[in-house]
C-alpha cells in the first residue's frame, strides 16, 4: 500500500568512500575532491568522503587528510569520515571530518573477517573514540554491518541488532547505521526491523543502507520509508561492488534513487540532472561501467523523437 | 506498508518470446523447445511461447509452428503466442497455442510505430481475430503496450488506458495486461492504476508486465501485489532489452521476483534452484551476460565459508 510521501528522503552519498574503497584503478587526490565538491553542489546534504583506515588495508583511500583538507565546504553539508578505531578518529578530527562513521557487524564471524576482532572487541575500541570525540563538536554514528543478514552465518537475530543499536545510544552516539552489507534483506524484513528501530531514537537518527545484490534495494528503500525512515546511503552510479558475488551490484544507485523519488513526488533536494552529468564521467574515471540504470535510460521526461511513419 | 502476502502470485514467463525476439543470434528450434519444456517443469504455470509475427518482422522467431508442435505440454501449463493479425492467429490456432496474446500501444505514435497502424486499425484487427478464435477453445488476451508512458509522447492519461481495458472486454477478451514496455512506472502510478482497473476485472484476468529500464521493476511488482494484483510477466534472466536504451535492462527478470517472493512469504508455485540452474545455461546460449542478480549473487542461504582466522 502506498503511504504519505510527503516527507523528504534524505540522501547520504557514500561513493566517494564506500564506492571507491575496493576501485582497482587509482583515482588522484584532486579528482576525488572534484567529485565530493559536485555531489555537494548537486544538493547532497551528507557525504561520506572518506576513510581513515591502515593505507595497507584500504590503499585507495590513503589519501583521506589531503582530500577533507582539499574540498570546498558547501554551507549545510556534513561531511562525514569511516574511522576504525582511534588512531582513525584522531586522524579524521585532525583532518576536519563533521562526523565520524564506526562500524561493526552484527555477526561475530563477519566482525571477525572484516575486522579482525571479536564484537566484544570492537565495542571496546568504539568507547575511546567516543571519549576523544566528546571533547569536539563532532558528532558519532554506529553502523550496524550485516544487520539483515550475514553471509557466512545466515540470519542475523532482530534482537541481536536492536540490543547493538541500544549499546551504541547508551555509549553515546547520535546517528545509527543498519546496513544491508550483502543485500539479503527484504521488504517485509526490512518494515518489521525499521518500526523496532525507530522505537529506539528519532527518524532523523537513523540511515538505512542497502545494497542491490539481488536486486531489491529500491523496494527495501520504500519499505524502510513507509516505516518511516528517513535518511538512505546510496552511491553515485551504484559504485562499489560486492566482494561475495563477481558481477553481482553492490551499493544502491544514487541517480536512481533520486529518480524514483522524483517519479512519485518525494523530495530529497537533489538535482537528477546534475547528478546524471556526473554519473557519465564515472567509466573515464575508473575504466569500467557501473550498474545504474538511469544514466543508461534516461529519465522519463527525455522523450524521443517519433519514428518518420513515411519513410 | 507491507500487507497481506498470502495469495499466490503467478509469473508468466515471456523469455522465450519477448526475450528471444531481439537477439541477434539464432536459437535453433530444438534449444527453444528445451528451454521452454524445463520452463514448465520449474513450476510456471503460464509460458509465452513465441509469436506468429511475420518472420521479416521478427526473424529470430520464425520457427513458431515448429516450436509449438515440438514442446512438450506439461498438464495445467497454458502455452500463449502472441499474435499481430488474423493471419497470425489462424497459425497460432493450427500450431496449438493454448491463448492468444494481442498487442497495441495506448499511444498512437509507439503503435504506429511498433505496429505500423493507428490505435483504431488494431481494434479493428483484433475484431477479426476474436471472430475466429471464438469458434476455438481458446482464451484472448489484450494487451495494452506503454500503459504507463510512453517514450514518443510521455504520459498516458489513466482514463485511455482504462478505455482500452473497456473496449477489450467488450470485444471478448477474457484476458488483460498492462505492459510498461519502456520502464517509465513508479510504483504509486502503478497503484492507483491497478485498482482502477480490478474494478473492471477480477485479478485472475489481469497481467501487469514490468520493465526494470530504470531499476523499478520489482517495486512496481510489490505496489501492484499489494493493490490486488497477482500475475505478473517475467523473463528468465531479465533476457529482453530496451531498444531505447542500449545497455539498459528490459523485462524483469523471473528468477529475481521468484526470489523476492520466497524472501517475503508470497507463493508462486516456482522452483527456484531449478530456474537458476537454467538461467545458468543462457549465456552459453546467446553468447552474451545477462542482467539477472540472483544468479551471479547466489540465493541468501547459499552461505559462503568463514575465512580462517589462524592463517
Amino acid at each position: 500500500m502506498i503511504g504519505d510521501y510527503s516527507e523528504r528522503l534524505i540522501v547520504q552519498e557514500v561513493s566517494p568512500r564506500d564506492g571507491l574503497q575496493i576501485e582497482p584503478r587509482w583515482v588522484e587526490t584532486a579528482d576525488k575532491i572534484a567529485l565530493i565538491d559536485r555531489l555537494s553542489l548537486a544538493g547532497f546534504s551528507r557525504i561520506e568522503a572518506g576513510s581513515f583506515v591502515s593505507p595497507k588495508a584500504i590503499p585507495a583511500l590513503r589519501d583521506g587528510e589531503a582530500v577533507f583538507q582539499g574540498l570546498t565546504r558547501q554551507p549545510g553539508v556534513i561531511y562525514v569520515a569511516l574511522v576504525p578505531n582511534l588512531k582513525g578518529a584522531q586522524r579524521a578530527i585532525a583532518a576536519g571530518a563533521d562526523e565520524l562513521n564506526l562500524v561493526m557487524s552484527a555477526s561475530q564471524t563477519h566482525n571477525r573477517a572484516n575486522m579482525r576482532m571479536s564484537c566484544e572487541q570492537s565495542l571496546q575500541a568504539f568507547r575511546d573514540v567516543v571519549t576523544v570525540a566528546g571533547e569536539t563538536r563532532l558528532s558519532l554514528n554506529g553502523s550496524v554491518a550485516t544487520a539483515f543478514g550475514c553471509p557466512f552465518e545466515g540470519a542475523i537475530s532482530e534482537d541481536r541488532v536492536c540490543a547493538l543499536v541500544d549499546h551504541y545510544l547508551e555509549l553515546g552516539m547520535t546517528g545509527i547505521s543498519l546496513a544491508d552489507t550483502t543485500g539479503m534483506a527484504n521488504p517485509r524484513q526490512v518494515g518489521r526491523l525499521v518500526r523496532r528501530v525507530l522505537e529506539r531514537l528519532p527518524a532523523a537518527q537513523l540511515t538505512l543502507h542497502f545494497h542491490n545484490t539481488r536486486g531489491l534495494g529500491l523496494c527495501n528503500v520504500l519499505a524502510a520509508y513507509e516505516a518511516g525512515a528517513r535518511r538512505f546511503d546510496a552511491s553515485l552510479g551504484g559504485l562499489g561492488g560486492c566482494p561475495f558475488a563477481p558481477g553481482a551490484s553492490g551499493n544502491i544507485c544514487s541517480e536512481d534513487l533520486v529518480n524514483l523519488c522524483d517519479e512519485v513526488g518525494i523530495d530529497t533536494g537533489i538535482d537528477l540532472s546534475l547528478l546524471l552529468e556526473l554519473s557519465r564521467t564515472l567509466p573515464a574515471l575508473l575504466g569500467h561501467d557501473l550498474p545504474g540504470q538511469v544514466v543508461k535510460a534516461g529519465r522519463n521526461c527525455d522523450l524521443h523523437p517519433a519514428p518518420n511513419f513515411d519513410a
